[in-house]
């Protein structure tokens, strides 16, 4: 590990941090929020000490990398950009004990949604503009973002591929164009588009536009804080069905708009997870829209709530327009399974991904067919081209991951003596970075009366599950801080 | 598919399965208990006509099978097992409905223990008697039984091999000496060796003779299947120890007692998956020990009652000596994850095995490291003898096909309306082979209260459990169906 590196690094993120920070500032300053602007500026200060400190130290380092010190760096980065990022909550004394401000930062960058906040309208605007935000930039990745607007000499572009893997939602990341930067740059463009058309869709509803911007920043990075104590609830049908729309559209991979934006519309419609993501939609709105009948009074109160709902867990954004802890066994039960589903590969949103889901399925109707002939060589093929070996390999020992570091999480926070239910419900909603659970974590509670143990361990959770898990595994690895 | 093949193959399976059932007339005439008697001639009279029909039809078959064949056929023998097996309790009108009976015969021969007999202590002699006997001949399987005494001329030894392969649990089945009908017979041997043992101890503990054979039977398969309406939990303390101890004996590779036999001690004590089992059993009592402290009167009640629930969870035998389902959360957790991780390969347990849990591990281990040293060729060792990629593939397409199973069984069982927490248990403890669950299927509780489509549903989940997913599998592949 080349820490003098790793720090030039990580300052360069804390001046994205930083730049970020300020608009906040300038809401607390206009709606005369004493005591969060106090919180801004004695954070963007501190701030502002460590950046000049890492400067100082680490300029001169080179910004060569390896696989290994990429995933590193991301998994560290995340981490210092929660702690840093959490002091506005910390020090306005709106959020009061640390550990809850980290959680809820944490939740934030990571698009969870998650809250420790048990009613958010008493927080001040500043204060709910920068919790939103961060879940706008969290969404496609400071990262992402750095890469986009940062001059990258060639010698490093093995750094940049190795990075942008490292926070890259998918099990096979592609680039878009040869060159790595104008990637970046063409994400976060399509990116901004769909969340100004958001913005402008929620003010067509009569929406207030400050709700607007952190409603469609919440919808954008597919987080789901809201602003409002009921989420999207008391908001009229025309804007919830906006959101389920956006919601959605968040969901997808964002190289089907790069196909749309070059014409290449053939691709899209055939591209295998877009289908199979539109197919899983339509069957759980079918199933718990059935599953429903006489729960609401009419027809198109049932589908709307049914397709909010499911878009919002599919996604992981985790808005709520109803109570979804009221609804019968089975439709919980398919909510439950969408967790563990999630968007699609390249998206804003978590969860395991449709993209995977695919390789796994695939992978095992080869092995079927393996057993059935077993002298016939099977490959796996998905858009019609050959996939590798290494990469389902890579999706297997993803999954094993997966359902290990479920059941750890589980075990540990399940000391607090929560239902099982609520326990089972609060690590697939953080690991998956989707917000509300069942029961004691459902769409009307929230995480505060979790101890600090267990808080820690979904922090964890819901940066493993932002960052695809191996950036935060290589940190428990011994092999990690040895130099090789 | 070869149907006259598989037809001479289900004959010889319905005759052992025929042979069997006489000793439980014989004890139901014994005991004077005139239904049951009147439903064992009349399933035996079934059961011979059956035999009768299929040996006319396919004596003349071949007995060359492929792998495909070789699976289906194991799926298929076991359900018609399941079909006619479960006769005598249907006539003998214990247990009125008809899918009432198949269940908790699938129940047993799959050594799961689940029941929908709310009272055992009101069945017949003759009936307890054929519920447990069906565990043990079960737990070891059929078709081993049928390789241990048939005489299999050399051309179809490859056959065997495939059958084995099928009935056999665990990631890898090595055979113990180069001929397969002698490793099936000293498998056998052991067994029955050791389930003596267990009567044997029991007997010393004042247990009835009848009582005492049945929880050995039960015990040796760990299947679960008590002759009491309290399970073990009316037994003296000693009585339970011992059932703790043969669950875990039950619970190991059955080569680790052939090396044994042998004389080679270092291999055993340096058997991977051996030290994990016991790491796991001694961890597992050790936390729930502490977190159970003040909730039985005394230390040695608390690690009594912890050591059994370990055992019986971990061996997927299901026995209770006390209600755990009022344990605290912390110690469910545990058990819950137990579960799922099973015993060993090679035992007469269930569940996803922890010599699969081990690849899984080292398969993680190495897919970190290559992250880490991306140039480095990684290995995964087992027991120092590096494993084949295409035992790692399996295991890995193992899980998938678990993970998926379980899901899908899930949504299905949840349209009966039981809660997330029951529903959950329900199908790991059917799919693992347990037996009981939490809530409404807890070990006070019974499944028979789910709707006939659930039943169905968990009926193939223990059958897939036991079997290993794949026969069970390539049952719904259109692949098997047509002729290749």
């Amino acid at each position: 590990m080349n820490y003098r590196m790793m720090g030039k690094f990580i300052y360069q993120i804390l001046v994205i941090e930083w730049i970020f920070m300020i608009p906040a500032l300038l809401i607390s300053f206009y709606y005369h929020e004493t005591h969060a602007v106090h919180g801004y500026l004695l954070s963007l200060a501190i701030i502002a000490g460590i950046i000049l400190l890492l400067y100082l130290m680490c300029k001169d380092a080179p910004s060569g990398f390896y696989a290994k010190d990429g995933l590193t760096c991301v998994g560290i980065s995340w981490i210092v950009m929660g702690l840093l990022g959490c002091l506005p909550f910390y020090f306005s004394g709106e959020i009061p004990a640390f550990i809850d401000a980290f959680f809820e930062i944490v939740s934030g960058f990571t698009t969870t949604g998650s809250s420790i906040v048990p009613e958010v309208e008493k927080l001040s605007m500043g204060i709910l503009y920068w919790r939103s935000f961060s879940h706008w930039v969290g969404g496609m990745g400071v990262l992402v973002f750095l890469l986009a607007i940062a001059s990258v000499d060639k010698r490093s572009s093995g750094y940049t591929m190795h990075l942008l893997r490292a926070e890259s939602p998918g099990p096979d990341v592609g680039k878009l164009v040869p060159k790595m930067r104008r990637t970046a740059s063409i994400l976060y463009k399509i990116y901004i588009v769909i969340t100004l058309l958001n913005i402008i869709f929620l003010l067509i509803g009569h929406m207030p536009l400050f709700e607007a911007v952190c409603t469609a920043f919440g919808t954008a990075g597919t987080g789901g804080f809201g602003v409002k104590n009921d989420s999207i609830a008391g908001y009229s049908p025309y804007l919830q069905n906006v959101c389920t729309i956006f919601m959605l559209l968040f969901g997808v991979n964002f190289s089907c708009y790069y196909l749309l934006l070059i014409k290449q519309f053939k691709n899209v419609f055939k591209d295998e997870e877009l289908r199979l993501y539109i197919g899983i939609v339509i069957a759980s709105i079918g199933l718990i829209v059935w599953n429903l009948r006489g729960f609401y009074g009419s027809m198109e109160e049932t589908v709307r709530h049914a397709a909010f709902q499911v878009s919002s867990i599919i996604t992981t954004t985790g808005f709520a327009s109803t109570d979804f802890d009221l609804w019968p066994g089975f439709s919980k039960s398919i909510l439950l399974c969408l967790m563990l589903v999630g968007a699609c590969a390249g998206s804003t949103g978590g969860g395991f991904k449709v993209g995977r889901l695919l390789f796994l399925l695939k992978n095992l109707r080869r092995n079927i067919l393996q057993v059935i002939h077993p002298r016939k060589v099977q490959v796996v093929r998905n858009n019609n081209r050959v996939v590798r070996e290494k990469v389902l390999d890579n999706v297997n020992a993803y999954l094993a991951a997966y359902v290990m570091i479920i059941f750890i999480s589980f075990i540990i926070i399940s000391i607090d003596g929560f239902s099982i239910t609520t326990n089972i419900s609060a690590v697939f909603a953080c690991f998956n970075n989707i917000g509300p659970g069942f029961e004691a974590v459902g769409p009307t509670c929230n995480f505060a009366s979790y101890g600090v143990l267990s808080k820690l361990v979904l922090i964890l959770d819901m940066l493993a599950g932002r960052l695809e898990i191996f950036p935060i595994l290589v940190l428990f690895s011994r092999n990690t801080w040895t130099r090789a």
